[in-house]
């Protein structure tokens, strides 16, 4: 299920602009939410990930609570219907402004990332006379196997509280009457495939937990975050992602107390692979190097990781048939970053070709920006071709 | 000239803003225009580099071109007053309906990047019976000496016209009678500091030159694009680029022909050192790495050259005052890669000081994005204060 069997209707339409899949979606978020029922666990979907109308309304069909990074990001939840009472806001800086905001909301939950805000909520809480619920985020220090850029729980990171400010975090409690901790709270990476990795990272949250238990500290919710990763090399092969393993790993490993919550917070791989950026062909040309170059009218602007992460998205042409050849995929960007993929295997590239690059449905369209006063890249939705 | 003898009024303001110097911005434009003056060169600005408003006007009355690398980027020149007849469209992968405003408006050139281009300009131009004057963008090969992302000379790149295809490009001229080759183009790369390089590339430029000569065609321009860079490292030690030694050795080395215009596209050198983004501190912390780590409320979505190109902006305290620490200067943005600085030298930070990110007025704004879906950048201007 992909751009390709919609490939007639998508040829008279504007290019570049992004097709979601939206029966895929759904799929995967019911999916998601069974295999999280087994156990009786709560999924949160990471709004950063994408916050496209049509995705959030499906998100929100689907049950799932959301995982907020910013204070517009509360509020669009809020306003598309999210309770309240299952919104997390998590962020390594959050202004007095989103903090009051969301208090006013009354969240679920403030993810905080320091002894600092703390304090902060607890004054501005105390403003209104409210109490508000607090998980501290705590760094784990897991090596997460994957890219330094989107590894967020080494020791020299900007995110979390450290082993070493725990404790004064704790004994702060007790001076901070207008907050209350409810949770802790763990991110340990993004685009992890391997599943000894979740292992190991509960062995580890199993430690801390204890640690809280000692200090007499009861918490009635943990957060796990997220970090499962997606197929971007075979879109096809696996689309949907291991939901049982990756939740089955953590319900035979971490040793949760009676009552207790365990809660996630997916982005990645609930929106993935729902999404493809649709792109067509301006122009080919071979450079001084002898390679063939397709100059297709999507752009950074549009899917930022290649040039960012240096990240691999899968790229195939809708249109074209015949043998595969080496391309480089380029975009209309004046910057030599703005290049999709140096090799991309395709049937030869004509101009008017329609070319898809796959898996692009997180951290593509929310990540645009209109560099060069390009138009910001459109939606286009299965079911409404 | 900077942001801090305004720290009083900036104090005042909501944070994150893009703050510019409009006197610097002024003295800069004068000057870059005096010094090509000397020589009958014309200037153009590399609007991509920031199409904020004032910054426009700016241009516009200081009586430069503009380089333009998208139809929105066109339009937005032609709707502030610019002149087509001082417009060049540059990009590597124009779109028809972007060629096709661009026609309408009779735009002074096109800079064009392949033999299809070639072709499709020609036939959009004989849609409405006109003849669209073409620089051919020839790829020179120079090793600018500079960050890849940002080398866009090199053999193995998709920008430009190889060598090996200009013959071809040649020959296809008397088969498009639509076009008419008015010039040929470079562009090297950008944030050059080397006068040296510059040097050698018109070298280059000047065989060439003498290569078309030889095929009989007559070069009324020569647009040897930009790349002059800015001090990063110190702001304040020469605030406006160096201009005179730059069009200076243009002029000693560079060959043109009787009648010929030498034609530059500058970006980064005149409006980089103008613009800096100003940020309050939300929070303070260590980190298990004992880092100590300033948390701002501006982040890679404001200026995303840190997270992008591993840039560096020179990070100064408008409010702290004693000796300089090592601080981690991170931005509220949920990604590992939302980091301003590793080790900035700040007097102590402390929660509510102002900080400045220097030398913001290229790519900061133009590259702004919603990403976390944060708010886009305000801009606040010295002579509105």
């Amino acid at each position: 299920m992909s751009a390709r069997q919609y490939t007639d209707q998508l040829q008279k339409l504007d290019t570049p602009f992004y097709f979601y899949d939206m029966q895929l979606l759904a799929d995967t978020l019911a999916k998601a939410v069974a295999e999280a029922g087994k156990y009786g666990y709560k999924v949160h979907y990471a709004l950063k990930a994408n916050f496209d109308p049509r995705i959030v309304a499906a998100i929100r069909k689907a049950g799932l609570g959301v995982d907020c990074v910013s204070g517009n990001e509360v509020r669009l939840a809020i306003e598309s219907g999210c309770l309240a009472s299952e919104i997390v806001f998590a962020g390594v800086a959050k202004s007095d402004k989103e903090i009051r905001y969301a208090l006013g909301q009354d969240i679920f939950s403030f993810n905080c990332e320091s002894l600092q805000e703390l304090e902060v909520i607890n004054a501005l809480a105390a403003e209104t006379g409210r109490t508000a619920r607090i998980a501290l985020r705590i760094n784990p220090d897991v090596d997460p196997r994957t890219h330094k850029h989107i590894s967020t729980g080494q020791a020299d990171s900007k995110f979390g509280i450290s082993y070493t400010e725990i404790n004064e975090a704790i004994r702060s409690l007790n001076r901070l009457p207008n907050i209350r901790i409810v949770g802790i709270h763990f991110h340990i990476g993004s685009q992890i495939t391997d599943m000894e990795v979740f292992g190991n990272f509960c062995v580890k949250v199993n430690k801390i937990q204890q640690w809280f238990v000692e200090q007499g500290i009861e918490l009635k919710h943990l957060n796990l975050g997220g970090g499962l990763g997606v197929g971007y090399n075979d879109p096809d092969g696996k689309p949907i992602p291991d939901f049982a393993g990756y939740f089955g790993i953590v319900n035979r490993t971490l040793e949760t107390k009676p009552g207790q919550t365990v809660h996630f917070e997916l982005g990645r791989s609930l929106v993935a692979q729902s999404g493809e950026l649709v792109t067509r062909v301006l122009y080919t040309k071979q450079n001084a190097a002898g390679r063939q170059i397709a100059l297709v009218d999507a752009g950074m602007t549009d899917l930022i990781r290649p040039a960012l992460y240096q990240a691999h998205h899968k790229i195939e042409s809708l249109t074209g048939q015949g043998p595969l050849q080496p391309y480089m995929v380029a975009g209309p960007v004046c910057e030599s970053s703005d290049v999709f993929a140096k090799e991309a295997l395709l049937p030869e590239v004509k101009r008017g070709d329609l070319l898809t690059i796959r898996t692009a449905g997180a951290y593509g369209s929310a990540m645009a920006s209109r560099y060069n006063l390009r138009d910001l890249p459109r939606s286009v939705y299965s079911d409404e071709l």
